[in-house]
């Protein structure tokens, strides 16, 4: 998994394809890729959290994120590369499956 | 459990206590009662948030809280009190004991 940032086109597309074919809500906030996740309650918030965590831990690629209650924002960049890689594009669609399956 | 909104005797109190007996680090950020916690490591910061998570659950008290990598930072507050609340203080408290275990 390559760790180059991405440039303006493949981040792009990347992000066209994440709000196409799945649940849409990704935005690009500075040099990080954005969502904010709204669930039916804590217990399904922190339940999407947990299993991204062991994603992530697998991955060995962690997002910033924050949790109030039912919501989750999430922040994805990749420090070493000062941005967006398709490590945060794939971590992204982790996301985008976990969370529809609520 | 009282959700009458501290003064400011009682907050500082409160807080001078967590500081004193637990391990430091918790300051008032505007109506919040807030610490960052470190860890060596996301497996030690994402367990801590999951032991937080489950105590928060039981007691329907929940932070605000984020994460990056190791560093948890917890902002907490009794919405419905439109401040700081004993809730928080015990919510807090539990933190300590479980960041405490490593």
């Amino acid at each position: 998994m390559s760790t180059t940032r991405l440039d303006i086109d493949a981040l792009t597309t990347a992000l066209a394809d994440l709000n196409a074919l799945g649940q849409g809500g990704w935005s690009l906030s500075g040099d990080q890729l954005c969502k904010t996740f709204i669930f039916p309650d804590f217990v399904r918030a922190f339940g999407f959290m947990t299993q991204v965590a062991l994603i992530a831990e697998a991955m060995d690629h962690h997002p910033d994120w924050s949790n109030a209650y039912a919501h989750v924002r999430v922040a994805l960049s990749t420090h070493e590369a000062g941005g967006i890689t398709e490590r945060d594009v794939e971590l992204a669609w982790h996301m985008e499956r976990l969370s529809s399956r609520g």
